[in-house]
């Protein structure tokens, strides 16, 4: 018999895909960041996200009001990878019988401080009782006025670029486990520290940053970058049947990334490439727009890592030349 | 500490019915079978719902295929409330890395047959891993180009009626059970029997019926019965803040149940009142539209089983007397 971790997460979304296949006016279902829905003169965009105990979140270390605070932004930064804009969310969330109230009320109120900061109202949910692991789902209807941006709009010539940075979130995680497990939780003895703990903690969906970055670059195709950027870079260029370039020493890393290690003796731009939930935007965008780049002025750092090329697959420049980068991610399912 | 148990599943609901209001376009939130969005001339319906392995559905009796199907149709029958035409869904799935692929594509055959018969494309979904029980949770959005029917909308004057049967459902899962305990999955050795496990199994939403009956009944107000009668009649008594008087000899009784009920000694009123996920709809429409009952011809019987008044609460007529009927169900989360 075969199991399903056989053909993996990503062999079964194929299955999925094959057996439910998009007709009429769906322009995009499974295998994209969010579903795509025409209707009149908008796009209507879904996603959906589970979240389950000892897989997703750790409560040692994760408070409930962070739990119900990335619980939601996880499924906004599907939308902001379309260039969306949310409308409502539905969440359901499975627990013991015997959980504290305060739990649930600070879950909810983590909920609330997402929802109101990205002007996402919680319209509706379920709450069951689960015998075991807690778990959240968090389902997110968001619009657009224009055509979504696909995962499969890249083209040769495009320029690739990330918003915001990437590999904190992964190095949140190890600092975190590793404070777990000696028992504290004693984490901000150094800034760089409380950073990246917040970059994994409670990431922000890049919403607005992707609706202005679409108004100045007319980007072509865009994914977040929850997997890690080796997985996301293949993930454009297999649906855009392109082939992408990156240098590796362009790769955006921060500063407090380097700080943690040069501590803990771990490689950035690993940590870059396979650690996930990140949550930054990976999009591609041509070259003629580059200059606008500086009209996005966020927070969030633009930063242009590679370039799109005929051909397929993911290659890495570096300073040894160059070599083929597959998907790596440093979590998978099955 | 305050428990969840302490406040219960209805408790909570109104714990997050405070701490999210509805404002601006949604025209209704938390607490309904769905949410409501008002876009352009069109109302957009959510609603979500999670299943869990050994709370919702035992797999010692409920085969994957028709988990599939039951769990679209749950939700479906949500979007039947309030007289919707469902748009899409999307699926989230938690199951053991070491669960066969063949469970899941059954589980996905299964969703695919419901989503086929009732026109709601499976556009998305998140797969992972669940370390101990399977879960799933679907959420539809469907659409209504008139003013979707809440709960609230009951008045004094209306008749209130059943459109499909009740208590079946309870009775397949009792007669479930007990071939489970067995050891035995013999249960079409009678008619009634598959009749009665059919409804528990692979419950079908009312779409068409809800629509067909609305343009016939103009209804003030529905819900589907997910919870045994009695408690869903105290929610449109107590959203509606009117009185309730239903007769106990009108609740519409099947000879499937009524068989099923002189075998296993059970009084049939009282399960279609406790028992739960019937499914069938509930709701309440003007005296003057009751002839136009005729106009609509389909499977499910309808059934006029009392009136609303003035006043508060649910009262039952009994041949002993008129009598509060309290929300009584034969299952609660906490």
């Amino acid at each position: 018999m075969r199991k399903i971790k056989d053909i993996g997460e990503f062999g079964l979304i194929e299955e999925f895909a094959e057996l439910f296949p998009v007709t009429g006016d769906i322009k995009s279902g499974i295998g994209d960041d969010c579903a795509v829905i025409h209707r009149g003169d908008k796009w209507y965009l879904l996603t959906t996200d589970a979240l389950i105990e000892d897989v997703h979140f750790d409560l040692h270390y994760s408070k409930p009001f962070l739990l119900g605070y990335k619980s939601l932004a996880v499924s906004l930064s599907d939308i902001a990878a379309m260039a969306g804009k949310p409308v409502a969310a539905v969440v359901s969330l499975g627990v013991p019988s015997n959980i504290e109230l305060d739990f649930v009320l600070d879950f909810a109120k983590g909920l609330r401080r997402c929802s109101k900061k990205y002007h996402c109202p919680i319209v509706g949910g379920d709450t069951v009782r689960s015998p075991s692991r807690i778990f959240v789902n968090v389902t997110v209807l968001g619009e657009s006025d224009q055509e979504p941006i696909l995962r499969s709009g890249a083209i040769p010539g495009d320029l690739v670029a990330v918003a915001g940075t990437i590999g904190e979130s992964m190095a949140g995680s190890i600092l975190l486990l590793s404070k777990s497990i000696n028992g504290k939780m004693v984490i901000s003895d150094r800034a760089y520290k409380e950073k990246i703990v917040v970059s994994h903690l409670q990431p922000e969906p890049l919403l607005a940053e992707a609706v202005a970055l679409h108004q100045a670059l007319r980007i072509n195709s865009m994914i977040d970058i929850s997997d890690g950027l080796s997985s996301e870079l293949n993930h454009i260029a297999k649906k855009s049947k392109v082939k992408i370039v990156i240098e590796e020493n362009r790769i955006p890393i921060s500063k407090p990334l380097r700080e943690f290690c040069r501590e803990w003796d771990q490689r950035p731009v690993e940590l870059a490439l396979a650690g996930g939930e990140d949550y930054a935007l990976l999009f591609t965008f041509p070259k003629v727009y580059q200059s606008n780049i500086s009209l996005c002025k966020f927070k969030a750092p633009i930063t242009i890592v590679g370039e799109v090329r005929s051909g397929r697959g993911v290659c890495i420049k570096t300073k040894d030349g160059i070599k083929p980068l597959p998907a790596a991610s440093s979590f998978t399912h099955f």
